[in-house]
């Protein structure tokens, strides 16, 4: 079963968060079922796409009624992975490291910042906002005895490289990278690459292919 | 035209954002063509969505050759409507706003953060980093007169609907929502939100459905 949830692609992954977001919303409204069709209708889907997504983790959806939200919220939390929590650390305590270790959302979603790493002698070995502040060079034993499993880069671009490189080598497997620098990383490792730039991008596609 | 190409799915029009960073990097790297499979390959994707995502917007690549990267570059920039500049508002000016401000990568795409909304006292009327620190109340005015295309959301959760709809409502039509909060907006509008949490959530599915 691993292997096969694991070769399911990132996009349809994503897409899960999407709809988990849209029933929890739901439920919060009131409602008890939802329809493909309105999860759909919520997000920019077509029904269809969240049928074939839901599809690949099982038969969910009762024909006719829609799908039972709090059932699937909590199924789709175990798919995730939201059902427990993860240890996540974030490195470079610049303003964008510091606004991701204020973002409520985040520990909301069960990930806690339980590390923040940094090379800058005024900031390390310190707290920021109760999460303690280490130098880099204290990376590999830290991780090991604080079992991070998440490492969140906002370091600047230029020493993406090489902290990503020895994130890799602390064995951290989960890496959500804020920088532009693109580092290859072993098939058992996952490596996401946010583009703000990449998301402004697809606006001013739509802007300029818009009629108006 | 407009109409068809308005009406490609947004995650085509991010896929044609990474291949122009993979592009831009092979041209660096002293390359002149560069196959689908190549380009595949440093994403993760496989050569038949490259080709197929390119073909929506022509036909590029030679037989057996590749794509003559130099004039790829540009038809995407062209397509992406990253031939020109962009105005851009942020608001909010907390951690996140502050540290959007700063990003390099905005100003080298060529979105060019031209003001910043607040509404603290201590915050407006002044300039950061250069950009000028408006109150909320002065919204429509700016933008009319800054001609500001694009909005950057980064105020806290609990205000920003009421943002986006006064957004909505002063015309800006490219809006990236990095609040939690979902706002419906009107069909000539693209309204893209990221969720910061929702990129962990996927980095924690593929770490439990390893075998690792």
């Amino acid at each position: 079963m691993a292997n096969t949830l694991r070769a399911i692609p990132l996009s349809t992954v994503e897409r899960l968060s999407i709809y988990l977001r849209t029933l929890r919303e739901s439920l919060v409204e009131g409602m008890d079922f939802i329809s493909s069709t309105e999860i759909g209708k919520r997000n920019d889907f077509t029904a269809a796409q969240v049928r074939k997504d839901l599809s690949c983790f099982g038969n969910f959806g009762i024909k006719g009624t829609g799908y039972q939200i709090s059932e699937l919220i909590n199924t789709l939390e175990t798919i995730l992975g939201l059902d427990r929590e993860w240890k996540v650390a974030i490195f470079g305590l610049g303003k964008l490291g510091g606004a991701l270790a204020c973002y409520k959302g985040l520990k909301s979603a069960r990930f806690n910042v339980v590390a923040i790493f940094d090379v800058d002698p005024k900031k390390v070995d310190k707290t920021y906002k109760n999460i303690p502040v280490y130098h880099s060079d204290m990376l590999k034993k830290v991780v090991r005895e604080k079992k991070i499993q998440i490492a969140i880069i906002a370091v600047p671009t230029d020493s993406a490289k090489a902290t990503i490189q020895r994130i890799i080598d602390a064995g951290i497997k989960g890496i959500l990278n804020f920088t532009e620098a693109r580092v290859p990383y072993p098939d058992e490792y996952i490596l996401k690459n946010v583009n703000l730039a990449g998301e402004l991008e697809s606006i001013s596609y739509y802007l300029i292919h818009s009629d108006l």
